[in-house]
């Protein structure tokens, strides 16, 4: 008689986006009149670039002829793009890594999900709070995370590192050591959902701590296009250690916008063993086995990122959210919020005014000012009296919104 | 300290396509000027059909303009894909599927590996033997397989289901009922490596035998667009009773020619439940959470094998496949070989001459012949003694080799 992964009946049933949107729909329903802006989503909204378009028609002619059509490809990616991302992403900020250290895939979700396939059940993870949920959900359905506590909102076997504005919601490392300490490190900078970066002292400190315990880091830098302070790290590589115990990842979903394209990456790099076995070669195997590569139109269109006019059009892109997230920023300080991000990161994170929960807040600027955002709370227990906005709707949207945040009514 | 997922390190170390590919390149470097063929590949060699070029190119040209943009998609996949789906695929065979039984995917190698994270890793798992070395492998990873033995070849946990030539290469049920009958089934019909087809009656004897023992049937259909026989069901589904204990996987990479586009689906119907759990719901929590859609330009793609034109072109591309699968066929057995596959299916299959191992005969093909093919053996201890030939080579080389073997040597 066939079972079922029994992990799989622990999650927590309504997933944040979909009661986001059930709400919106609601208020729409009796409201048909109402203009809605929103600035909820973390999806990107500009179109492609133009040389990721022309590398997408380039590859389907290729794809159309029998001299260059290209049947499966290697797993890992091709060559062209993986030497590509380690000459740029990473040789012109000093850090070396081969081509062979980077797994082309299709994206950080199914990465930063699938990686726990090569690490054992038994590791302790640590999360930051507020956090991304897939690395809560996908360690629960591993079941790594024990069991869901309704009434905290926490899992009973996971290490929960929490942000708070005491720490500026970069949190520091779990004050436990030795058989207690976490095995599997979660980090996400420039964070989602608190939009906060961090300092290279405050990474080291988790490389050193991770060095120290012997765990493993999995870096999730899917927004690391978005830092322009020249002093915060891009790559948890640029820290001494960090390649003897951290993974990252990174994507093409919020820099070039393939969102609806699908490439990410993932680094293992050589020099990064647990219990003297390489995870670049288990992954290796992971990847062979489980994956037949990202399509080869896509990983040309991802190439074009590296040349001169792709690298200038990639950038348009996240200045246009990054100034969309400042404009956001600047707007709620003068209507005298509490906020982080929205520099070096195209979300906002705020503190909700008259300790109004983060549901009611939602249901606030839903009804109050017709503006949908994302409830804290969603993102985890220490999220709760927050929310976070994004720049990732149009500019002209953006204004309007802050304006009737200012104004506190609808303009 | 972090551990890793011991079962990884039970995995036999070399690759059968590795090991061919290493063969090959060392006599090609030991003798430069031989004409070498392969019909080893499992790989398509003609290019994509020109709706489907159309498709790419219109979707390029959707994702260059903002009104027309796609971020992120349905996970599950875009509804007109699914619905064309649900109409063509299992409509017009009479059997009724519903779209939100549809699971768009970037292949069927991810799925039937990713398919394990909802089933329990105490499930004993069945394979056919010889077999597609995906549906092991992964199921070694996940723990299910127990050891492999490097005697016999074969993994301590796994029950096999021996294809020989007395059962013409269609395994019968294992003789096992109750409790120590098999949990989950792996099926592949039209057979890859060997070729062969299921009859209904054979298919209803494996439905019947999962339903008794409340076993759950992963059906591999990737190569159904092959099967020309009338009586041959093309769907797991077309079996009474298939939908409450069957997962069905299809792929456009061997009919549409998609191995380098990377376009799969698999079907799970609502009637399919374990343990009163529906398997629909769980698939859809863990591609929610693991996965974020197929790109939308090439679910268009996809899309495109649905209209008459597409259709048209995309029957040629199998007809060339399968006239080729015929002609090394018909050959073989001019030439005095024992021979399945090769009808309703791109595969054929052969036992070797001599009482040569796979691997001479291997030797003997590469060597005497300069032809490159599979060693039946790489897919499983009953594959020992075969081999396989496939049909998506060019016909011109097709004939080539079909005259190097008639006359067993080079012509």
């Amino acid at each position: 008689m066939a079972r079922i992964n029994e992990n799989f009946l622990k999650l927590p049933g309504s997933y944040l986006f979909s009661e986001v949107a059930k709400r919106r729909k609601a208020y729409a329903k009796e409201h048909p009149e109402a203009d809605l802006i929103s600035l909820g989503i973390g999806d990107v909204t500009l179109p492609l670039t133009p040389t990721a378009v022309s590398a997408l028609h380039k590859g389907a002619d290729e794809m159309s002829r029998k001299e260059t059509f290209k049947g499966y490809g290697p797993e890992q990616g091709y060559a062209f793009l993986r030497s590509d991302i380690a000459r740029v992403d990473f040789g012109y900020r000093g850090v070396r890594i081969e081509p062979d250290e980077i797994f082309i895939s299709d994206g950080s979700k199914s990465d930063t999900g699938n990686i726990g396939d090569i690490f054992s059940p038994d590791n302790i993870v640590a999360v930051c709070d507020p956090v991304y949920p897939v690395y809560i959900d996908t360690n629960a359905m591993a079941g790594r995370a024990g069991n869901y506590d309704h009434e905290t909102g926490k899992w009973d076997r996971l290490v929960y590192a929490s942000g708070t504005p005491d720490n500026d919601f970069v949190p520091d490392v779990p004050e436990l050591y030795g058989d207690d300490a976490p095995d599997m490190i979660y980090l996400c900078f420039p964070n989602n959902p608190t939009g906060t970066v961090a300092t290279r002292r405050q990474l080291k400190k988790w490389v050193d701590y991770a060095l120290e315990n012997e765990a493993v880091i999995l870096f999730d830098a899917a927004y690391e296009a978005y830092i322009t302070d020249q002093e915060i790290p891009h790559s948890i590589y640029e820290i001494p250690g960090a390649t003897e115990c951290a993974i990252e990842f990174r994507s093409f979903s919020k820099n070039a916008g393939f969102t609806g394209l699908r490439c990410s990456y993932t680094v293992i790099p050589k020099a990064l063993e647990v219990g003297g076995v390489s995870l670049n070669s288990l992954w290796n195997r992971r990847h062979n086995t489980k994956f037949n590569g990202t399509p080869y139109i896509v990983q040309l269109a991802a190439d074009s990122v590296y040349t001169p006019d792709g690298a200038a059009q990639t950038q348009a892109l996240v200045d246009h959210y990054l100034e969309n997230a400042g404009i956001i920023r600047a707007g709620l300080e003068e209507a005298g919020y509490s906020v982080w991000g929205g520099v070096n990161s195209p979300y906002v994170w705020l503190r909700t005014i008259d300790g109004m929960s983060s549901w009611e807040f939602f249901d606030y600027l839903l009804k109050e000012l017709n503006i949908v955002g994302t409830p804290g709370s969603g993102f985890g227990p220490s999220g709760a009296g927050y929310f976070r906005l994004t720049g990732f709707g149009s500019r002209e949207n953006t204004l309007r919104a802050v304006e009737r945040i200012k104004k506190g009514k609808l303009v």
